[in-house]
Parts: structure tokens; sequence; C-alpha cells
């Protein structure tokens, strides 16, 4: 799809200012635009990637100087709902594929599929497995069996969902996600591992959206649980046992050993860590590449390995950063004590000479 | 599977208290039970779950204090087997799939497909590949050319082997691991990253679990070797030339750099990384998150980025938290010497007018 | 394959030291190596490998002191360039594969194949998509609609293009990449994150390689981008609106977040993290594991959470293995002030006696 700026102007109410006639195909962040791209100037933060953006056009907010570029620019009251707008003119969304279940997959003879399902090329439906309405399993999707999967769900190419485990309504699944792996448990005896049986499954809530990559795995006994409207993005690890509560953020690669529990609206940045057994309150936020060894208050948010309250651990590392001045200062006060210590010591013999009338 | 708690009680020779009738239909952690969950009070620790869990009945040892709950309780004298018991009644293990080839499978005319295995639908085994008695293959799996993978193993579904790599007998790989990609290796020549072949394979030993998403890579040359009964976690990374010994643990999202050795019983907790060419001694642990820089000896516990001996490590992060109370001390020290030092200037100076009579 | 070490001496122009019938079925590192193996002693670091090894003969340079071992030895003027060639004479790389579409592949009607282009059993090809010349796509591989991928790539099993992404030519994606799921973006609104649509797409340059399970997410306008000669280690992940410049190494387990900014020849090691929004100039170093939280200059090398110089965070990390040093140190300073606080009172008390005549 293409359009001219002056088309774009008049679809969200932007003033133009430039070529109107100018052609753009695509929007783009303005550090990686070139040539047929409408670029949004998000905030000031941008600005650094002007000089060398490759963008035909800026939409841009009233506050924007003009000066400041000789590109074209829409000038919109609200550029991020402006640029939502654009967007989706100029790449509509992906049509929903047709219902129905295309010949190539394998669904067992007593799955249940609902209403409106699609079942794409190599999909594979085991054994008592039930499937919602309108519910979409892209390419080289697996349900294993007994899986029980709400309505308007969407799994992409190569999402695995292994016996037992349930999905909510309106849950997304993207890429490579694998839910129900057995959880990690062993017994150590005679100086061997032995696998514990991981029996629990995993349960999804509603609303859930799960990033590439990312496992969660199976409870020993009982479930895993993730709670609804939880996000969470790629490479993230949820151990057997975790109980994730709703509206929660697990961002990449953070990950959660076994038997943690996180309350609601709780914040897990990226490639921070949680360890087995801990309880992290409604609220809390694990900062980024945190390690939490230890319990975390609602509300609070904590930094750093160990983990601790973020004012504090933001503190620590500053002077972390300052400790080489610190070890001077260290030096610098020895010498001065000591050039103190014989300053007395002399002082002391002097009075004692004094006093025995040297 | 359901039962009433006196069944359950007779099943494994507990104490009752509470309504013979009430009705179970599944185990769970105390954390994430619900109506109809008999939950397991594993340790003391578990006590703070008590207040909120939604079980209708508890499975105790016979320490606990029954004044704790009004729940119904199973009083068992080893309460961890009891419940796999339990567990394993309510929830019967899955029957082994039939032995045979899914007619959707494609395999080739020259593979070696042992007795008794299973290949399930949409699973490839490649020319020359060799796959022993009883193994199975989920739907999705790869057995590259020649490929050779022992007896009773089980491969999830999206597992991939890739060519010439070869597993012992009774391995386990979940799904989306992959083993025998190529080793990240390159040489920089003219600006420019060159590829360096991996001719190489890896080498999984007998008993060997390997979690989900987790990546193996071939050696550049020779094997990159997983010893026998190591158990490994989901989202681990082993590179090209990683040689570990038997009986290790790699526990989630740790990563070992190329041409690393670890010996036998060593443990990699989450998150760690150890750099290339490094030696990690028999019995080692390596504390999560931390990062090896140097060797570690046999039986040694490190921690910390660079890692260094856990005891050391921990003083020093005890003291990483303290680091604003040290700065607050050299503070007031640097104080009270700057007084001192006045104060032994007027001393000084008081003798010196005394010894000179003023 | 076999050779005798008098074959394999011959084949390399090198110097034959002990039984030239040894026979040699694969090459390996010394540290891995075993009966039959050529093992090769690429630097002095590997010497300690030596009295273990299991190799039946070892490919040394011309400094290596015959007296250390009693193996056979090849003795090469270039020992890596021996290894090489004797690695492909024993191993032939994999014969490329036979043109065509397996008839198990799921081709979209008006998709483009080029000449010699590889479509193996059970890729899924979707609508739009084109693949340019000589591209192999393995088992499982997921062309979405609209993807352009270019020639000579090679897709490794159950590798996933998503929809309208782009591919240069000669990329290798290994098993089990995403490239093009949705990015992680919400808005926050009345307790619940609402789905920001995802709009954009991923655009991999020339001469790529992505490791396996490695995630790129797709842009939420515009594009993420890939610069041309980039290489990529498994596990890792970029987020939306990334764009990497040309030439760079993103090693195993690192992360980028949203809308960051890579120069060309910017190297991010092993599981470091770089905020979102942060620009790294071009040469630019981040060191492992490190946590990225401003801008990187060029030709910069960072180290720490959060990031600095690798020269002042070298000193402070040396410092903070020496705290327990540190406090001890403050701990003796504060006393021995307190002691010459004494001492000081003392003299001052003894002067004042004196003067007043006591």
């Amino acid at each position: 799809m293409e359009a001219t700026l002056a088309q774009l102007a008049s679809l969200v109410g932007a003033v133009l200012r430039g070529d109107p006639a100018t052609r753009i195909r695509a929007v783009a962040g303005v550090q990686g635009a070139r040539a047929g791209d409408l670029a949004l100037l998000g905030d000031s933060s941008y600005l650094r990637f002007l000089p060398a953006t490759g963008a035909s056009a800026l939409l841009v907010g009233p506050d924007f100087d003009p000066a400041a570029t000789t590109l074209p620019l829409l000038i919109a009251q609200a550029p991020g709902q402006a640029m939502e707008a654009i967007a989706a003119f100029l790449c509509p969304p992906e049509e929903r594929p047709e219902p129905g279940v295309h010949p190539t997959a394998v669904v067992a003879a007593d799955a249940q599929l609902g209403p409106g399902v699609v079942v794409q090329a190599y999909a594979v439906v085991e054994e008592g497995a039930v499937v919602g309405a309108r519910t979409i399993l892209r390419p080289f999707v697996v349900v294993g069996r007994n899986v029980r999967i709400g309505a308007n769900c969407f799994l992409h190419p190569h999402a695995v969902v292994l016996e037992r485990c349930t999905l909510g309504d309106r849950v997304i699944l993207h890429s490579g996600v694998v839910i129900g792996a057995d959880g990690y448990g062993y017994e150590f005896k005679d100086g061997v591992h032995h696998k514990l049986p991981q029996r629990g499954t995993v349960e999804i809530g509603d609303d859930v959206e799960i990033g590439a990559n990312t496992t969660i795995d199976r409870a020993r006994y009982g479930r895993t649980v993730v709670g609804a409207g939880t996000k969470i993005d790629n490479l993230v690890m949820v151990s057997h046992n975790d109980v994730i509560g709703d509206h929660c953020l697990l961002v990449a690669q953070c990950g959660l050993a076994g038997t943690t529990v996180l309350g609601h609206h709780v914040t897990v940045a990226a490639q921070a860590g949680v360890k087995d057994h801990i309880v992290v309150g409604d609220g809390a936020t694990i900062g980024a590449k945190a390690g939490v060894m230890r319990d975390v208050a609602s509300g609070q948010t904590v930094l750093g390995t160990p983990a601790q309250d973020i004012g504090r651990e933001r503190q620590s590392l500053v002077l972390h950063q300052r400790l080489p001045d610190l070890y001077e200062r260290i030096r610098a006060l020895t010498q001065q004590l000591g050039e103190l210590q014989k300053e007395v010591a002399r002082l002391d013999k002097a009075a004692e000479d004094h006093r025995e009338g040297r």
C-alpha cells in the first residue's frame, strides 16, 4: 500500500508542511527509516537520530521545532495515535484464515474442535484434546493429549502444549513456546541423579501472551499457574510449581526457579532471576539482571544480586563505581594518621624532656 | 480419577482426620491448590501459604500441629512418599504409545529402526540414521543423517538431532532441544567475520536428560561431549567442543562458552556463565548468576563475577550492601582525623609557647 | 573415512614422528580425544590436557617439545591449517541436497521459488513468499506470507520466518530460530496490559548467521534490522525496532531491549544485556554479563552492571573482591585513631597540669 503525504494528512487530520505529493510506503522509527518511510519522532530522545535518518517525511507533535529538519512534516496533536492509524492504513492487519482443518493436519478422532477453529498445515491435535471456538493453530503446532485450549486463542507456528495442560481464552503463544515440558527434579542417591516423575500440569489464564521460545514447565504435582492477563516475553523460563498472579510482566530472558509465587501486577525485568520457594508480593518490581534470594514485599522494587531495595542498591552501585577513589582515600587517611602518630610521639617526647628538665 | 480421603488414607496407610468422604481429584502444592485438591505441606516453609490455600485437604507429616488448620488431614509417616503414591493413583502415567511408524512420518529407506521403536506423526528420520530399540520419536522430531540414537530414548515433539550426532541409551530430549547446530566460530579478516567450518559432532551419554529449548552445538573438530547421567535444564547453552563429565547438573539459562571442560558431578546453577577454555574440577559448584573467568578446583564452590570462592564472595557481597555505611564511616574518620590534627597543632603551639616562656 | 598417519602427513606435508601405520578415524580437540583420534594441540594452554588425552596421535607445531609425550606426532608448520585439511579429508562436507520440492512440503500456489531451491519434507511456504535461487529449506521450516528470502540461504530444520520479514543472500538460520514474532509492547490502562499491534517487520542483511533458538522480534512500526555480515549466537534476544549494524557479533544468551541501535563491528558478549533506546557506537565491545544502561561510545569497551568503562570497572571488581580487607583496614584505622585521640587527650591533660603547676 502506498499513499501521498496529503492523503495521510487528511486521514489523520494532521497539518502538512512540505511537498504534499511525497510518496509514503511504510512507517518506521526514525532510527531505522529509509526512503519511502514516514518516521515517527516519538519524543525528544529521538532527535539525535534525525541527522542520519533516511525517512522521506516525519510525523511530529505540535511542540516540534520545524527548523530542526528540512524533511516534509505531518504535525499531529497526538502523533502516537496518528501513527497507529497510518500504520493500519498502509499495512492492514492479516486477514483471519478460513476456518477448517487443513488436509495435512492430524487431528485425533476424539479431539473436540469448537466452531470456527482453524487447524493449518501439519498441526497435530492428539487424543482427548479440546480446542475452543475460533482458536487458530498454525503449522507444526502440537496440542497434546487431553489438553484444553479456550476460545479465540492464537498458537503460532511450532508452539507446543503438552499433555493435560490448559489454556484460557484469548491466549497467544508465539513460535517455539513449550508449555508442559517436565520440571527439573531429581533425587540424588548413590552418586546418581534419579528423575522424579513430573505428574502435574500447566494452567494458563485468559488473555495471557507468551513470547517466542519461552518454556513453562509442568508441576511435579498439581499445577504451574500463569494468571490472567500476564504477559511473558521471549526466552523466559518458568519452572515447575511456580504460581504467577494476574497482570504480571516477565521480560525477556528472565527466569523463575521452582515453587516461586508471584502476586498480581508483578514485573520481572529482563535477565533477572528468582530463587526457588520465594514469594514476591503484589505490585513488586524486580529490576533487570537482579538475583532475588529472599521474599520481596508488595510494592517493593529490588535490584542487584542478592537483590535488595532499589534505593539502597543504587547507592551501593554508585559507590562500587567509586571504589578506586575510596581506596585512595583510605590510603591517604592511613598516611595522615601515621604522620599524626609521629607528631604526637614527638610532642610526648618533648613534654617528657621538658618535665625532666632536659 | 477421583477418590475419597478415606480411600487415599487406606491406600498409603495414613491417619485420617476430618471428613472421610472429602472428594479429592488431584494433588497440588499448598501454594497453588484449590477445591478438590489434596495439598502436600512439604515442610514448615510452606506454612505461610496455609491461610490462603484453596485445598480441600492436607497431607502432612506426624509433626504437623493439627491446630494450625481446620482442613481435613492425612497424617503420614513419610508424606513425600505418600504424595507420590497418591499422585500415581489419581493420575496414572501416560500409556506407552504403540510401536510402529505413523504413515505421515518420513523415514529414509536406509535408516535402521530397532524393535519396538515408535515414530509418530510427522517425524523425520534421515539417511543412514540408526534408532535403538523402544525409542520414541514424537511429532516433528528430526533425526538427521547418520545420527545414532540408543535404546529407550524419548524425543519429545520438535526435538532436533542433526547429522552425525549420537545419543546413548535412555536419553530424554524435551521439546525444542537442538543438538548439533554449528558452533559459533569465525575468523576475522579484512573487516569481515568468515565462518569456520564446524565439522565435529555432539556425543550425549546414557541417561542424559535435556530440557526444553536447550541448545548443544557441534564441535569444530571432534566432539562436544555430555557425560552419562548429566541433567540439563531448559534454555541452556552448551558450546562447541565443551566436554561435560558424568552426573553434572546444568540449571536453567546457564551457558558454557567453547572448549570448556567440566569434571564429574559438577553443578552449574541458573543463569551462570563459564568463559571459554576453562577447566572445572570434579564436584565443583558454580553459583547462580556467577561468571567464571578462571579454572575452578575440584570440590570448590564459586560465586560472583568474576567468580571467586563462595566464602570470600559472600563476605564481599555483604560488604557491598554496606558500602553506604562504609562511606559514612570514612567520612567520619576523615573528620575526626582533621579535628585531631588541629588539636595536635594547638598542643604543639602551646608547648612551643610554653618553652619560649610566652 | 579412515587413514594412516603416513597418509595424513603426506596430505598436509607434515613431519611424521612415531608409527606411520597409526590409524586415524577422526580429528578432535586434545581434551575430548580418544582412540582413533588425531588431536590438535592448539597452543600451550592445551598442554594441561595432554596427560589424560585418549588420542592416538597429536598434530603439533614446530615449537612443540617432543619429549612432552610418547604419542606419535605430526609436526606441521601451520597446525591449524593442517587440521582443517585433514578434517575435510576425513569427514567431507555434506553433499548439497538435490534441488526440488519434497512431495510432503506445502508450497502456496503463488509462492515463487528461484532456480535450484531445495524444499525438504514438511517445509511450509505460504502465500506470496519469494525464495531466492539455490536456497535450502530443511524440514519443518516455515516461510510466512509475503516473506522474501534471498539466494543461497540455508534454513535449518524448524527455523521460522514470519509474515513480511526479509532475508538477504547467504543467510543461515539455525534450528529453532524465530524471525518476526510480535514485539513485547503493551499499554497499561485500568490495571490491564493492552497489546499494542506490532505491524512492522524484520530485515536481515546479507551473510548473516543466526544461532539455534535465537529470537528476533518484528518492529512495532517499520523494521527491526540486522546488518550485513552480523553473526548471532544461540538463545539471543533481539527486540522490536532494534537496529543492528554490519559485521557485529552477538554472543550466546545476550539480549537487546527495544529500539536499541548498535553501530558496525560491535561485539556484545555472552549473557550481556542492553537497555532500550540505547545507542552503541561503531567498534564498541560490551563485556560478558554487562548490563548497559547508557550509550556506549565508538570503540569503547564496557563491563559491569551498570556498565562502565572496562578499565575503571576492572579496578572496582578487584577492589570488590578486597572489600573484606578494606573493612579490616577501616576497623584498624578507627582503632588507631581512637588510641591516638586518647594519647592526645592525655598529653593535653599533662600540659595543662604542668602549666597549672601540678
